[in-house]
């Protein structure tokens, strides 16, 4: 369980954190976010549920403050220190009339921040507007900094480590969708389907096993697929339908997705139509994805196939994605649309994802990508034609 | 994909909200908890990685507010009319300047809750300190009520149809202990083990099969019980290894735990003799709990067998259970622990569950119960001696 990273990587990131908040004149940043908490220091448990951040300061190591019995996992974790941890005690878990950010407040006073000013993710999904407001409370004068995504904009761009980790995490997916390939068929339940999906994804190779996937698996069937993001269900595959197939792999935390389309039976010529379409749009995504150009490009440039073809597709097609815990991997940093000005650069990693959910069809076609110096290499390798089980 | 529940039920659970919302004169209320969304109204969907609401009012039908891409779940998991669905644009998906929130707001006022009493949830994941500022920015007027738990204290008492939904999920989990026990050794990586044991979970068996679990499954091996929710690794179990397992079984989102003790060869005597103390402690626990108790009795009654044998635990010995999403199944109303005033009734369903976190190895110990008319009846069925692989 030794971290995932060298502890100069580690000492990397956080110069990088300082500096982002030196820009900003922050004295010291609340992180609640469980994928920056491990990010800056590798810290990895089953503890969200619970309070918990991490507190950066411009001149200490990084400061764990969560609940008693998760302390350990600092420890298993982590290179910081014991004096690292600051644990509160059992009588602040779910208590109405006592939250455990009112004792964080205290730590965080007892450590000379009051009066200073603090940044926060205002928009992280464990991080409350209740644990805002008890620390507000509690550090007496501090100035609160919205200083939403600040740690989520030092990982877009990845180390070669993390670039590494991300093929590991393709093979992952590579090897679940194989799986699906090889088991989905008419009359197969959904839910046996998933099974050996996630077994693959865990179970892995000879080489490394996987994680749970921050993204639930997918299974876009039949009628399902008019709604992006449903869950399987125990009803068996049946012949006709088109399924759209949106996985992942995940290596110590780090998400690859992949996302393909299957045919059960004789599909109508507008899903083959439709994928052909698609396929195009993704060769001129790839072929304009590379350092110096906008996001937004890519998604002109899926448009312009789109137009030709007549077919409409209203949300982005893709996003950073990199480490993550449930329930996304999306870093919520670059989004391949129109309006997204970020300039691309060597190391950023992106699921490039293509969906097109029609009236009682839908059908997806996805890669995971790294940019390079010139120009993008897909980290996952998987055949991109609809698969047609008759 | 049809909703798990009868509409008489929905409706009856609809009741209950709003009886709950007038008693603290609200006049609506923002539901952002995934779990109470679909315990309102069935709606099921991997959607609450973006904002999204019920929104529930004293005269309408609940409304659902979110992302466009996700409305179709509406349809396809609720009873829910197409007036009930107010979906945002992907404009105002992971924007910078253009929070989802803002519309939502545009909504609320423009059903005509300018000035209004509205109930939010403080403290719960996905409902964020930016999310309430946004409403609170864009309803004019509005008294902004912390109603946190409302709907979660409204569903502690569980349905019959709720009972039995969880019955299911025991099997499921059953099924996963099982599974464990059978493939689990020395040699064996951990990763391999959780392969199988996820495939069991969502396999199920013939009649049906599960859901992902709301509480990631748990291998607690050696040292790495020292803390209390470590991820599996890569690593083989050792000769010699205490292994706790603490798995779910979930079926339509509904939450049955297990924790069971595995011996990898020798244990010391120490391991032997704690887990016969546990087992006792169970049984006291076990018959303490019956409607009329309160919540700390339980807790009282296991304190006095640790008492006995010279033990310290200083956390909760359980808390309500039932339907929940990633990342936890807790319910987050009821405890057991000493000043737990909660007064138990019929169908409330617990998660008893009886941890040792010791300097260097683990154990644990649970059940999943329901309060009958004089009792308890634990859900789940299961040896409890500390299995001995040799």
């Amino acid at each position: 369980m030794a971290p995932a990273f060298t502890q100069n990587e580690y000492e990397a990131r956080l110069s990088k954190v300082r500096r982002s908040m030196a820009e900003r004149d922050i004295d010291a940043m609340v992180v609640g976010d469980p994928s920056n908490m491990n990010w800056l220091t590798g810290f990895d448990a089953w503890s969200m549920y619970v309070p918990q951040i991490m507190f950066i300061t411009h001149d200490k190591d990084p400061i764990w403050m969560g609940r008693s019995m998760d302390a350990g996992a600092v420890a298993l974790t982590t290179y910081l220190k014991p004096e690292s941890v600051m644990p509160y005690p059992e009588t602040h878990v779910q208590q109405a009339h006592a939250h455990a950010m009112d004792l964080v407040a205290g730590f965080i006073s007892n450590l000379g921040y009051t009066g200073k000013r603090i940044g926060y993710e205002s928009d992280t999904y464990f991080f409350s507007p209740k644990a805002l407001s008890c620390l507000q409370a509690g550090v007496a004068n501090a100035h609160w900094v919205d200083a939403d995504l600040l740690l989520n904009w030092c990982r877009v761009v990845k180390s070669d480590a993390e670039v590494q980790m991300m093929s590991q995490a393709a093979r992952l997916v590579e090897g679940a969708m194989q799986v699906a390939y090889e088991n989905i068929a008419p009359g197969v339940r959904q839910c046996d389907l998933m099974a050996k999906i996630l077994a693959k994804q865990v179970g892995g190779n000879e080489e490394f096993g996987g994680d749970l996937t921050a993204l639930s698996p997918l299974i876009l069937a039949g009628k399902a697929a008019t709604t992006a993001h449903p869950m399987w269900t125990d009803e068996p595959f049946e012949d006709g339908q088109t399924v759209a197939l949106e996985l992942g792999g995940t290596r110590k935390r780090y998400n690859a997705g992949l996302a393909r389309t299957v045919q059960l039976g004789k599909g109508s010529q507008s899903v083959f139509d439709t994928a052909d379409a698609v396929q195009e749009g993704l060769h001129a995504v790839l072929n304009t994805l590379k350092p110096g150009v906008q996001a937004g490009d890519a998604q002109r440039a899926w448009q312009s196939v789109l137009d030709k073809h007549g077919l409409v597709k209203e949300s982005r097609i893709g996003y950073s994605i990199g480490l993550g815990y449930s329930p996304d991997w999306g870093e919520h940093t670059v989004s391949l649309r129109a309006d997204d000005t970020t300039v691309l650069e060597p190391n950023m990693t992106l699921h490039v994802m293509l969906g097109m959910w029609m009236d009682d069809w839908g059908m997806e076609l996805s890669e995971t990508v790294v940019i390079t110096d010139s120009g993008v290499n897909c980290l996952t390798q998987f055949e991109r034609d609809v698969m047609v089980v008759s």
